[in-house]
């Protein structure tokens, strides 16, 4: 992409509503722009990360034998009704009437739904376990929105709903789901640690929060050192074995949120040089709640034993348009956001310095050419700013890699090439650069 | 994907409420599933249909150089008030509240939100032209919503907006979408004839609908028979260069909606056995309205004079969600639905004729892994069902291909493949049918 036929309004200035550096960032970059209180427009750079944060997150649902839907945004308040939830959710649910004055909702969430569907199509034991998904965008009418998209009122979200024959079964599927988080963290550049937590209005007595660790973060969390480090499962993990010991390793050592602290077991059980204690962003939260959906909704599939049952279930939510944010808190530098790899709007910029000069123009089209055979994702800075200029935006959204063609070096045939991260800056032949880069991006992109 | 850990609720009978083909079959295949009237949930069949219509509407629009962005559901009356519009529309449009009471709506187009975007954004002629799109679920509040997607109250359309300094270079980014249409309907298996439209309440003085023919479709057109048979601009269409010859082709022969049909020209220059009169879908409409928006929510650009000028706009609508139930009306049969390569669900179907036979387990097994291989979507009847069941729901979920594994043929090596749009069986050794079938459908995805 040719940023003279692009659209990235950068800002000069960091806008003064934003409080947090995410928040900055988004906005600086160009990435969004606030449409109404909480609700953003996606602009070119942020649509593309947060397309590319939604298919990792769809690959891992995909691998752990998720099946993806897509459940509709207005909902129906009669179904809510049958929960029970449509008097119990607060003011944050958006409320509305059609034109034939009936009361419908801006969804949530979806568990009424997922179970109607659930209940309408599947009749037998044989048919179980399932779990369905969507990502799609919810409504939460927040009092006070803030930090741009990590606490918005309109956001992406995805959720999973696992329906299972008995308790022991959903367990699995829960796990199934935990283990399915991990992986999505670790790919998206973040090291996540599962808490146990409250389950709050969707109910349940069993309940994890993923959380990074953020300075920024909008809770107390405190854990035990050693999960930062504790390996994630890898690509081949066999979804269909038991977890169990899989999922002890991350839930045997001490990890809560506020809510959930419990001062007096973490200072027994956690060694003084291994306590951690600090803010912490959600980025998932994963439950099981039983029957409390399926029984008052009827959701029931006939046993083994030709008795009907009411089916099991567990729902399973990542913040997919909020990770765009918290990706930003946890990588970033005084000079602009620094992004991972697999989730970078895209994977290099390249820098012509002198625009218009005909020895740099045809290196510059040579190395597209070259990035687009390779399938690399660039954005080619063709316009005639000052250098300065191109290296500052370029510095600020963050890209992986910046390629930079200048005619001084050109004429000994080489380019620069600079690594945002470490700012490692290395001059070098054009093709060799070409190669390293493929490289190095190539394997970024398989990362976990 | 193997039926027996999918989600596919099948509906033996044809529900009374679905009046059309495509509502039936939608709900037949389980497709789709109503959620409130004129709202539906799309099943995980249904949801892949969705995603590769719009991966295919998205290739074609990144082609023509649109640029893909995200707009929010809720947008703020505030600014429908800067454009006058939001008294002008009626009470399709869905109003609601917010819990500060501030009025909001959902939103049912998007040109005031992306003039505000573009306003903000973009202050010189050295930036355009541009063009924005996104693709976004909207909500129209039908008195009387019917037929299912094709006329559904929350819909997904992709609207793209073009910005541009004169009228002239207007109508040049007009055709560049006007051929971005003809090749994505094209790609999608659907013969689209573009026909002078009325504007209605987007505005403006130039308008095209492009409209399929079909039994069912809500109103009459009228043009000359060559339309149907004018060759689509290929893939390497210059989108830089002057398309007016190209567009020539498209629009020098006589077709129009009932809205501005002219009976007396239409006899006048169509010879009579050249006359169609049928029905009639739209699956596209695109405008081009000058400042209608511009001029009342003051975006302008610093023109090549040093003087601002208000952009010169147009908008480009395709309904991705209304497609679905337009495919299906234009190509299904007795049995079902007959799915295109591009946008079958999957692309073929795997049987077992013996599932829990070692033998032709293995086969069917052998059979994933290569389809798996050479990247072919499939989907495998691995279940117990009795085999006219299998037969039966594979013709009516109508995946381009069906391979059948028994016992008795793969005796011999052999296993059977058909091909549900002509229904030919052919009876093969399991290599040969493997690269015959790859072949096939490599080859139909490319088309156009």
């Amino acid at each position: 992409m040719r940023i003279s036929r692009y659209f990235l309004p950068v800002l000069r200035e960091t806008p003064k509503e934003a409080e947090i550096v995410s928040h900055q960032l988004m906005l600086r970059t160009g990435m969004v722009k606030q449409a109404s209180a909480g609700i953003y427009s996606w602009l070119p750079l942020g649509f593309r990360v947060l397309k590319k944060i939604e298919q990792v997150v769809r690959e891992e649902q995909n691998r752990s034998g998720a099946i993806e839907v897509l459940m509709p945004t207005i909902q129906s308040a009669d179904l809510w009704r049958q929960s029970g939830r449509y008097d119990d959710y607060g003011k944050e649910m958006l409320r509305l009437k059609d034109r034939h004055e009936r009361d419908m909702l801006y969804g949530p969430t979806n568990e009424e739904l997922i179970t109607e569907i659930f209940r309408d199509g599947v009749k037998s034991y044989k048919d179980l376990p399932r779990n369905l998904y969507h990502i799609q965008w919810k409504f939460r009418d927040e009092v006070r929105p803030r930090f741009g998209v990590m606490r918005g009122r309109e956001f992406l979200m995805k959720d999973a709903y696992s329906f299972d024959l008995t308790a022991d079964a959903a367990r699995q599927s829960y796990n199934r789901m935990f283990v399915a988080y991990l992986r999505t963290f670790a790919r998206l550049g973040l090291k996540s640690i599962p808490m146990a937590a409250d389950t709050g209005p969707i109910g349940g007595d069993l309940s994890h929060e993923f959380i990074i660790l953020a300075d920024t973060g909008e809770s107390q969390v405190y854990c035990h050192a050693d999960l930062v480090q504790t390996t994630v499962p890898g690509a081949d993990t066999d979804f269909d074995a038991d977890l169990s010991p899989l999922i002890a390793r991350f839930t045997s050592d001490y990890a809560a949120t506020d809510e959930k602290h419990d001062a007096a077991r973490f200072e027994k059980e956690v060694p003084v040089d291994k306590r951690i204690s600090a803010r912490g962003i959600e980025v998932g939260h994963i439950f099981f709640f039983g029957t409390k959906y399926s029984d008052p909704m009827n959701c029931r599939v006939q046993g083994p034993d030709g008795k009907m049952v009411a089916v099991q279930m567990g729902s399973y939510g990542i913040g997919v348009s909020r990770l765009a944010g918290a990706i930003i808190e946890a990588s970033h530098d005084k000079d602009g956001c620094i992004w991972p790899v697999p989730v970078a709007p895209f994977e290099l910029g390249l820098i012509n310095l002198k625009a218009g000069d005909k020895e740099t123009d045809g290196a510059c089209d040579t190395l597209c050419e070259r990035f687009a055979n390779a399938g690399i994702d660039y954005l080619y800075d063709d316009t005639d700013e000052r250098a300065g200029g191109k290296f500052a935006t370029m510095d600020l959204i963050g890209l992986p890699y910046q390629v930079i063609v200048g005619p001084k070096s050109l004429k000994n045939g080489e380019i620069e090439i600079k690594e945002r991260r470490t700012g490692m800056r290395q001059t070098l032949p054009l093709e060799g650069a070409v190669s390293q880069l493929v490289g190095a991006i190539r394997s970024a992109r398989q990362l976990a």
